[in-house]
């Protein structure tokens, strides 16, 4: 009888920043998640590329559309998926972080999909397995996913990022998606802008190429308007950033008034209507906060799919033939 | 590149009250859980009907056994599942009914079953998605599988509904249960009785149809007596509906000096035991509460089936053939 | 019509306590397990053994490690899952145990993996359900599946237990892993030696063919030392079975300076670091804490194999067949 030998730490990928990524990934991403998005149009929307292979999802904060996007991608792709929620869980026994993950790790996951308040713990856990590790955020720092499916959403809309002009609005200070989509719309050739009061942009943010306004009018000149959540949890108590949510809304809300027809209205969700949006704008002809839903589930399966499948070429027309169904039901007609 | 067009609100089945169901539906749902009941006497249980479908659980109440129920159904005919608690999601972050049901529809799930406590809540839900939406509970409105599977129980027992009389017995006033069996039943051609202290019997049900009665003693005449739960978490505070629950035991609970031999007890669970109904009666020959549990998961099943397959003939052979297994291993044999 | 005929409560196996094992069957699970350790091996670690089953798993109590270990398990095999936490559940309701439990196996689960805090659950599970019952812990009393992958630990790296010598130190008192280990390591031949303060050590444990002794300095004698967890959340408030948690630790704390050479340090998990154990050991050469984390998953796959496929012999190899996948994938190489 043996045991297991130990895992080897080899040279996996992973996905932890969008700086993990040069613009070929990004464009290698982006088109597997397009040729995904044809088998989303099928009536069966699932192939079978990843049966036999174990997800696991590890969330310590709340979550509903990214962790139940990552699940949904990874089932779309017939892979086994574990999801374990800190409520409930060993971490409620006081357990570390490193012990958590060195036991799910033991289970020899082919990816786990993290998500976690501190910064850098995405990156912690790729010490401690031999998975691939996918960062669902980290506390203020990255969370590259988002930032992939937004540029998939402004790409789908408007052809290409380059000199496209991307103004960011509200509380970039407590923001991962900022962080990230700033690292990603720089690559591809956007301009950006950020856009809020001065208590919510760190001054050392113009180092990374990005301008910075104080003035709200500074959104009419962008392509595209991408309103940040306000981020109430992430604000320490005392710390006043901003007067009161209503004076905050007065002068930076996104409303119908700020926005031009042709703008492109962003979002991550989950969004405070009438705080940094108004819901006629989170309605409206302009928002394109769906589209982005609906690019995560693409862009994660493309994400495990690239991790899982290695930095080849493009096409995953193997990946995408139709899981096999029983006979006289895909179809539809003979059982009805 | 091009975005997923945006789904067409087309005229999709739902089911969110038992009043969007004909004798008909009823009776093919009734004839589909049927021949599913079938299955579930096999050694595999399972069948690949709903291969490569999603269904998306969205429950905003606790539940052990409607969730579960759901969840192994769609399990039972190989469909995949995403389930989400209210707890631990961005409902916690204050987001709208609406702005998660978007977000989750931009998944493009087959069936979205979902609980709510706000009356009309799945209602709602068909507004925002493509999908499918099962009612499994709004408030105090309706909950149409438990009444399509109290229907199966008491036509599994005594062959037709046909001029039975029902007593359903207790909580009317804040009961999805009531307000949903008292249609089928009616439908099916039963007569139905409500008994129960006038607090808890709204005036305005003699209108439905029915007859009420304030005498406990009014069950001795019923083929079913239908016990409710005694929804203490649905009664507003400084209300007064009972004066204490022992007084409420001795005057209204189904006690085994209350019930004839021949007559059906059901209650749709969890039971408040030594409160509405007494353990004696809950574990004796009368109670049919545990078939109510198993009915619920081949109706389940049809319902699922019913709204995926269409409203076809009941005839659903081909979707109840099994799911391949490893060789030697479904006949248990080879494998000991 | 007809309803489900009634369960028969036939004469099932379950593994409710290491009682319930002789030293055969304990030696035919660790077999199994170690054929299936050659599956974990596999590029693709999933065999269809269990395809159609249903496994049911059911948490009163919080736990990481052996809910997700458990879980894994099925799926590895094949079967369906439906996990059901304490928490969001009708328990929040007020029902029973045993309401939950008949409401569960009405679904016909094949086998029930139960978690609770009370001792004797598991036990009364069984007489509520014709599922195949496993405990997963009740209370300070069982916890077999824990033990059985110790004994699976210890012989990978010792190659048998006989004549072996296992200290087990720290809080017997409140430890089902310590009741369940001395059987185990009794039934293969083991020398077992309680090691902790008087009060944490029951008396009656002698009894049991063990040895006890009030001084840490007897660990240096062990070929094991088996650390047990400081089980704070079993000790009722105002008992004072230790001074203080930093007076514990160094009494009793496995720290480098009291581990030689050659010794296997394990623990159970959660641990508490810098309590019952030093990092330096935790993470050091002698420690296989992370040997037993991967021990449970193919010991609990052995066992749900064990309770569905019956009592026969270890040979498994038609279990071991992996899971067809698409064409082109389980390589790799096609597809990148």
């Amino acid at each position: 009888m043996e045991l297991f030998p130990p895992s080897q730490p080899q040279a996996r990928r992973h996905l932890i920043s969008v700086s993990d990524l040069d613009r070929d990934d990004v464009e290698r991403i982006l088109a597997t998640a397009e040729s995904f998005e044809a088998v989303m149009h099928r009536d069966l929307k699932k192939v079978p590329t990843l049966r036999g292979r174990t997800v696991m999802t590890v969330f310590f904060e709340s979550s509903t559309r990214t962790s139940s996007s990552f699940e949904l991608a990874a089932k779309r792709l017939s892979a086994d998926v574990v999801s374990l929620k800190a409520v409930g869980s060993s971490v409620d026994k006081g357990e570390s972080l490193r012990d958590t993950v060195q036991t799910l790790s033991a289970y020899d996951p082919d990816v786990i999909v993290i998500r976690h308040a501190a910064v850098g713990a995405a990156a912690r856990v790729t010490k401690a397995t031999s998975a691939h590790v996918v960062n669902a955020g980290d506390g203020c720092h990255q969370h590259p996913t988002q930032c992939l499916l937004d540029l998939y959403t402004i790409r789908a809309v408007r052809g290409s990022l380059d000199s496209l002009h991307v103004a960011i609005v509200g509380d970039v200070m407590h923001s991962r998606v900022a962080r990230s989509n700033i690292q990603g719309l720089l690559m591809l050739g956007a301009r950006v802008t950020l856009v809020g009061p001065p208590t919510l942009i760190p001054r050392h943010m113009t180092s990374l190429g990005v301008e910075v306004s104080h003035d709200i009018s500074a959104i009419a000149d962008a392509d595209v308007i991408y309103v940040l959540r306000m981020q109430h949890e992430r604000m320490s108590e005392g710390e006043a950033y901003i007067p009161s949510l209503r004076e905050y809304s007065a002068l930076w809300g996104v409303t119908s008034e700020r926005v031009r027809p042709g703008q492109l209205v962003m979002h991550p969700g989950p969004m405070n209507r009438g705080v940094e949006i108004s819901s006629d704008v989170a309605d409206g002809p302009s928002s394109h906060v769906i589209d982005q839903v609906r690019a995560g589930l693409v862009v994660r399966m493309a994400v495990l799919y690239d991790l899982l499948a290695g930095p080849g070429p493009a096409d995953a027309s193997a990946a995408l033939r139709p899981v096999p169904v029983a006979a006289g039901v895909a179809a539809g007609q003979e059982v009805a």
